[in-house]
């Protein structure tokens, strides 16, 4: 039977040494397979003698049927916005602790991986945002963030939503989550769970002025606008983008809407959301009663 | 040129004196338009020779193109789960104050019911839920509650969602609303706000142990199922339905899904619903700085 | 060198089988130092041929110069109700699992018990709560609850603070806490932490109508009164003590206030409410960077 | 009758145009009372022709027996923190809105003044923190916070109560707030409300990782040090006092204790905090209920 994935893009860790021996592992055992793989450039340089085909995320994007991620959930965040305009699916293989995309143990790396390969497997289609600032734009896995910057004091801006006026709002700035991110700082400013495959983004406000300023779910297709006003000092707000980029502001909209490119995961076919959660979130499994 | 709505029904408020006069000038003002009133049989007893065809609340939801409530958001919420299964479209006139659901006054009564007749209004459909207990049924418009009862202890129940364990937990209780409630109850328990075109429901846990059980959104299609757990006495759990109805439960899920038939709400053409939770919630309009 | 506490009270979990051997062993140890056990008669009726000396909870409160309570934190809070007015110290020994107020594990038992009886001990000094109902009274060691009770509705009160009217408020109630009391019920109605030895008391509207109904934290020796108004009906409210005692309320104060006698807990040396908050809570302890 | 007060220091707001009118009526008005009155210098600066006796702040502390802030909160707070090692009272004239300080309008200025120049007043005592940093020193009548600073990134410390180890923990910063502050940027982190006379300290952080990381409360008296580690960038912290100064930080310990030396705010005897309080937060006052 053919596999389903032919040709493998293999991307390890940003910011951090490589574990080469897990990669090599991983490279024998997709030839062995009959697959082709291709090294993510960055990744190559840390692992001399590699002897693989090397190529830009772009060429993965273009040519791989399938990409493999091996590294936390933030290698895998930056990843999807590389690859956000291309339709490659990705799937994780953590290192050191499991992550809410990353969910395949090094450990059981190979099988479960040869289960993936002959088509029992999970798609999990997430969304990304798409940010646009002054004519720049950037795209977030997890979330775009108005921040207050280099300041101590408060911001103050408006949100529309879908042309309509919300409200103007003083804070510490506003998270606006995908459903992937509201388990990340959406949860920390106060936002609520929200399951993966859920349409919909929430605005989740910085330590409001006002307490009403709650959390608001929208629809996924919604068009976001905030504009900094009243006295604010432009220099003093920021745009960031899953925490990485940051981008100054002007007096404009800053435009936020679902990007028209969905992130395809693929998990084991086991793969249990809720399990994660459950983990991560130290909930309660099934009660057992003594006797 | 024809009027959209022909046949009217006027539906009063409940537990309250009603403002006999407003209903006998509705009543005047639609006569005169040429449509045809059915009076609702409950209001009809409080107005003594009120001289109109009085009809049951399924006889306006089989034969009327439109239904006319006149009381606060309580009122239209009871008439929207009476009629949860006819597609007779809903306006609200409310009684002293603005309300989420009721948003025309009775001083503007007569220009906004006209732009609606003559076609100019808004349709917002919402949803209800059915829940399910015992074999037993029930709707409701913003919430369906399980709660603690007659007890100062916890409960402890165990979460479904479209069949897969989501977790065990010990709280006051749980709070699954639609976006309509989720200025209600949800709010006060920590819930978000939600769009009320947002096709989606929330889990609010009250007052839990574990402080990581924090609201989740879910797809409006996805069925909750709850089964009370552990050592909980069933004795001291009950459902509640838009605070109404009160069910009690056995050891068995209680089953929590969408109703197949929306709620078709009618707004006057200008209607806002960031205006009204601006209002409500005292958020700020656009600030106004002095030159 | 004469032992710092002569005369010693052995108090049993209240609900549930208690581990004799435990109970016998610690007697066996005691007597080996010369001290002269008291064991509390409800604890005895479980224990068959003890040969004990058996007391009531009052002999024991004024004869012993230290109660140990072998259970958990509830008969911990039970204990320390049912001698409120007796100046006689306890110390816990947990079963199971670690607990705020009962800190020594059984296995360590007889060493830390011996390091207090050579006078190496802390001791530390809680209040508890005080709360008078229609000529009744009761206290608390966490808290005393305003609930309501038998409905879906909220219920309306009125809250003074030594005479000075605070607000009308409309929510599920009120829990009035200790600092004890402040990792209970009250953390998960979304109160703030208090060090134990914090003088003061916070209230904790649960689920409140209004936004801005927040916690409110007062001195410790606030008269705190609560006056249930409104439409609310009387039947559909209660006040309880520690979840335990269930009172009726009518259309008077009820007033809590500062009980006249402090609880006096004894801890070994090394006690660290810090370190029992990081395990109950999972806090983050001192990081760990690899070089 | 001697008057209570016999020479008043005169302080305008800071960063506006002053009411001229207002300061050279209440100078009359002092004068004939036979005060003697004292204009802090960049208020005197803003006020051509005054003809009034101008003084430092310093020689205002030294000297006056009252000051007299005219201005918002923000103008007191400041005066407070500039004052605080005197121990001259203040009393706060408020321009445009109510303040929690200053709570005397100018079209009742003149009678309430009388009032407390006659000795019919209450005094309510406040505390200031103190926060220390690498040999610099500093006040904050609101609030002393530890806040990321030019990153979107959370940051991460460690914190100690009276040299005792309580967690480390990633967040945005953290606000520690006197009961003053308890109603400022505390309450927008989620803090509780704590009454002014309360001799606590809460410990507030900002959108925590970890959700059990919750408000603490301590005692007015605890020594509180914080100290940034990990693998946190030291520029990318700062430490802000009352919002206005902002220090940066080194690997040592942050330490915040309360101030040496109480502020003594003045108000007219009918003060009443709780209004104060229900007026700003929308909170219900006593229920009408129609017949």
């Amino acid at each position: 039977m053919a596999l389903q994935f032919q040709t493998i893009g293999l991307i390890g860790k940003l910011e951090a040494p490589i574990p080469n021996d897990l990669l090599l592992q991983l490279n024998e055992f997709l030839l062995s397979n009959g697959q082709q793989v291709l090294l993510e450039e960055s990744t190559a340089i840390k692992i001399p003698g590699h002897g693989m085909e090397v190529a830009t995320l772009e060429q993965i994007g273009c040519v791989c049927d399938l990409a493999i991620v091996v590294g936390g959930d933030g290698t895998l965040l930056h990843t999807a916005r590389s690859l956000a305009d291309y339709h490659v699916p990705l799937v994780g293989v953590n290192l050191g602790r499991l992550g809410f995309l990353v969910d395949i143990s090094p450990g059981e790396m190979t099988v479960k991986l040869s289960q993936i390969f002959s088509g029992h497997y999970q798609e999990d289609r997430r969304f990304l945002l798409h940010a646009e600032i002054n004519g720049k734009s950037s795209t977030a896995f997890n979330d775009v963030v108005i921040h207050k910057w280099n300041t101590a004091r408060m911001i103050e801006f408006e949100t529309y939503i879908d042309g309509a006026f919300v409200d103007a709002q003083r804070s510490d700035g506003m998270i606006i989550s995908t459903p992937t991110g509201s388990t990340a700082y959406a949860l920390s400013g106060g936002g609520p769970l929200m399951l993966p495959d859920l349409n919909a983004t929430v605005m989740v406000p910085i330590c409001p002025h006002t307490l009403s300023n709650r959390p608001l779910v929208v629809a996924g297709e919604s068009l976001i606008e905030i504009i900094v006003c009243g006295k604010t000092d432009l220099e003093q707000v920021r745009v960031t983008c899953d925490g990485q980029t940051s981008l100054p502001v002007q007096r404009k909209a800053i435009r936020i809407r679902k990007h028209h490119c969905p992130v395809r995961l693929i998990h084991p076919p086991e793969h249990d959301h809720f399990k994660i959660l459950r983990k991560k979130l130290s909930w309660s499994g099934h009660p057992v009663y003594p006797d």
